[in-house]
């Protein structure tokens, strides 16, 4: 059988270098005269059968571009649908006959699918009704242990620690606490990494639990060696000794626990309690899904879309495209969904962040 | 009388663009044999007798750099003394006089203050105590009318904008609401210029109230034009019809009502469940005031710096430097302070915004 | 008469901002029921009758975008017609009653011709022609002296600016002299500008002649003082003090003076010879022209666009937007493009260089 | 036997980065209670018993700044000296052995020599004479075999790709040929991944010949497409397939073939000449080596300064430290500086360059 038609999707929580990826498959394919469909808004697309057509005109320019031209939803799982932005809830169904006719009617010989833990997840039960797919990895938080590295992570490291640089000049010039809050619900590679990257004093990640005495005690410490301010890289899902996140216990009626007041506005009301001393906080959010990707995860995502072709010219399916040192391999998604990476206390990079003075407000670790 | 040294102080909020001033004034100073004593933390510094000799080597490589290398206070004001960051609170006294003291002792001829409306108020009531005074005007807010524009505005100004850029390649994506949040308690400059320069949606600001239910129209009759996304430039003193700012009545228990919580987090919860659709939220805080400035703002402060010495150099105190155009021009400190700028709704900015299709949530304005 | 329908070109040297004011002018029209024809290539499009539709769709997300998005020329002239790229050269021939032809044929009430110097010139003949006109002013070397800026200024000098930066750190850490190579023939604002903000030790403009062996002289001084390094802003038309482009006397067989060899690369030579140092050189050429612009230039863009559309509105025809402070009026374009803006040796902005340490290796000035 | 001071060198071409290793190093060796010496201006220091003490303020604010605070010389070579900037040339001289003295007098225990292949070869030597050395690699080309990246190749690659962005809006809108010139004399990684990440067009490396003629035809292929503008990247010691840097035959009576005049200006020249177009030239010269490092290379120094103190600790002598996929590794020194790392015109790397349609002007590849 011969490869005449592909469809591309991006799902789930977007992501710098989503447009990188289908550039590259895009362009890659047509040389080989390989039609592509772009279906919208990850699985909503080949639940609505909505697409457009992909071609060389579709993808010029989009390679610096952040986001998707596709669209994407984290909530459009087929399996269980019930997708109402701006309308009242839905009743979940299971659509994935929809999503099987959709392909079956514009004769889509194969689909990349580009996401995350649940995309690639829904992707597997897809290969097992048949569908021939090659996944692509995407997680912003870098949590996915298949690969070196996906892209977006860089993007979000280089948000990260140009916050933690712009945070540093005002905090020495002020002698005060600043929290910088970073993505990471249940993986700290982000405020880790922009931690190290940037020079943290303070690193609180949801692998970690924090004491907020031992926070202010490291605080108090760097104030008696004359070192008057002190920056706190605090990942969202950062958590306390109780297990719980802290925000979760303290802002009620909220629907949210997280975004209404966030851990690091819980944080410095704490310190400035304990210490009598200004904490100011700011909140990244989505500054680090958004923009031009890094070149690192233009380079990535660019080898990524060129390497899930070569899959499907080969008809190697049911494989994920990964980075393996300077090496773009693949592994079977089944097996790459698997298993996750988080941080590791006991690991190197902690031991390093320790080894260079960052202390992670563990009474355990220090 | 001819002037052998002078003092320089930073004091209030740090803004990008003040180590641009204290290199400019300290270079054009020792070029011109005078020495310059940096006082540190602003009038603490005097009153406390704490300086550093800027010399050639002192400023060299500052240009760059955010903050400011001699320290700022926005606590120390030297007619009602209480300074106690991490100890227990003092009662207020007046140690006007030990600022004297100091400036005599060390035999400062004349001083460069660089600060803010309060700083240059103080500054107005050391005057008149005889202390020979040059101003340099900084408010990261830009609401000083004396002058066009105030270094350090550009600077927030670009990391706002940025912001706006990022979050709107996220929100394109994703069909949903973004908050960015910016400085501004009392004036709207910062959120406007970034809401046009970045092409926001919807801009609030304290000069003109919003109603909540106006802002959810607007986002509703953009979602049926099928744009499924909005972006919301909030000025962190953005203020409800009612007149007080909406977190205010919201955060209880809170000693500060901007920071925990935050006017986003409100609005965010507000928009949710009026229009069931997601909303994020960026609390830009201190980004906006920390890292390298811009060119211009680098720029404006090295001509305020040498500008300050040129008025020093002719004896024509109790003046402060400004931009009127192209031109620095001097301003007396007493006329600068006396009147702020602030964002007028029936302005040419607003206009302008209106114009190009942003919105204020505002029922008289739209 | 009411305006149902304008046409908007962008004609001369490309330069950030562009889209904005195409934006800008695109939206305010619209949402007064006016139609509007974007001319492509410059005149060549009014030429040629090529145009494209400008709708809500059309300057969605052009905001942040450098170029145009209507293409532009300089070598279109209607009065003297001549244009052939990837072709053999033509006759010129005068084609200006081609361009009424497409104004006429396609009903537009009136132009809005964003441009410089030629374009202006061009304009104002038209208007002589009876075309309804607004002029909208186009410099990347903010020489004209109607306006205190020109869109596209600022984001070249951001360029140039953080091409200082970046070279001082490499500078220092290597003792020699770096040369930095601006935009620039005929005015040295950009160049005289980045000096200021980036801190560079000598400034070659155009307005002031150089010596090469005052410069060598000035080198040696700062090396004598134990400063090992040496930053040159060089403006691409410098000029040495026979009144020439060293760079004419020195690259034969070359059709461009400019490029080939480039006036840095000559200098570099001369001092290397002299000094027997390293020197390294860097050629910043149109990443000045291109890229994002600036928050300021796309706020300035975005009012300039605003204005004409403004202006267009109360019929005020004839004229050209510009910036005075920080209000946005309007001048009679014919009076606007007879002035230029060059840098006066003997103004504010050269003495406060001189004053903060850079010397402009004038045997004169310093 | 126990540690108790090490000494520090950064030699050969600076490169973003540096700072962070001798940060790194100095704060986890100083956590040891091991005392820490940082040689001047690479083996100069060493040779002329230059240095300063590193403690911990030393090292405070440096993680984020280009260059080296040690300084550092290319031409320093204790085993072949000669070194004599702004003076007449000295005849070289074997000065190892004062090396070994200013070693020996200082009780310098162990060296962590930071440095490319010339740096680690004399390291090589020393430890064949007994001296306790670990290095560190740095190589802003990337070329070293034993290691997945070197620290400042990222920050290299980030200039280089922002400047095929920013050439991007401006090639299109003007419709011409734009040269971008990267570093890179013997090997192309930074002008090949930065043409796979910003987009370029045609990519020209040292491992590559290209021949003009192609080039000129497949700019004329993309005009004939419609894509009226072409971008191509080209590394400094890019050669024609006559196998010589085509620069050596052009630029008559200059010392230094590379610099004045540069490949892009005679390729430039070139292609006016065949093709009848404006070709545009930008040098990025050392822009690629200076200003604040990425966060990738801030991590990787990081790791890489605190994993060469950890070698020390376990006396793990004559050692270089490594990135291997996610882990900082150690090899032997002797080994690592035996195999260069070239660009592979089979490899991956440019196959997925082709296959996104990046074009090498090879009559051989494409």
């Amino acid at each position: 059988m011969s490869i005449k038609r592909i469809g591309i999707l991006t799902a789930g929580g977007d992501c710098p270098g989503l447009n990188a990826v289908v550039r590259a498959a895009t362009k890659y394919a047509l040389k080989n005269n390989i039609e592509v469909f772009g279906f919208q808004n990850g699985f909503d697309g080949l639940v609505k059968n909505q697409y457009i057509i992909l071609d060389d005109k579709a993808v010029s320019g989009i390679l610096t571009r952040g986001g998707t031209i596709l669209g994407t939803s984290n909530l459009a799982n087929p399996f269980n649908y019930t997708l109402a932005p701006l309308a009242s809830p839905q009743e979940p169904k299971d659509l994935s006959s929809m999503v099987l006719h959709t392909l079956k009617t514009n004769k889509i010989d194969a689909l990349i699918a580009i996401g995350g833990d649940g995309t690639l997840s829904m992707a597997s039960k897809f290969i097992d009704m048949g569908v021939k797919i090659i996944g692509v990895p995407k997680t912003i938080d870098n949590d996915l242990s298949a690969t070196d590295f996906t892209f977006g992570f860089d993007s979000a490291l280089a948000v990260a620690s140009e916050a933690v640089d712009r945070i540093h000049t005002t905090a020495e010039s002020h002698h005060r606490v600043m929290i910088v809050e970073t993505m990471g619900r249940y993986a700290g590679w982000i405020a880790l990494r922009s931690c190290i990257a940037g020079g943290g004093d303070i690193c609180l990640i949801p692998e970690i639990p924090y004491n907020i005495n031992t926070i202010a005690n490291a605080i108090e410490q760097r104030h008696r060696k004359g070192k008057t301010f002190s920056i706190i890289v605090a990942a969202e899902g950062a958590v306390d000794e109780t297990g719980k996140m802290a925000v979760q216990k303290k802002v009620e009626g909220s629907t949210d626990p997280i975004r209404l007041g966030g851990i690091s506005g819980i944080i410095a009301a704490q310190l400035e309690k304990i210490l009598n001393v200004e904490c100011r906080v700011v909140v990244l959010g989505h500054l680090q899904r958004g923009g031009t990707p890094t070149a690192f995860d233009r380079w990535l995502a660019t080898r990524f879309g060129a390497k899930a072709v070569d899959l499907i010219l080969k008809e190697d399916f049911g494989n994920m495209v990964a980075l393996r040192g300077t090496d773009i391999i693949s592994v079977p998604i089944k097996e790459a969904v698997a298993k996750l990476k988080k941080v590791d206390p006991q690991g190197q990079e902690v031991a390093a962040a320790l080894e260079v003075g960052t202390s992670f407000g563990s009474p355990v670790l220090g």
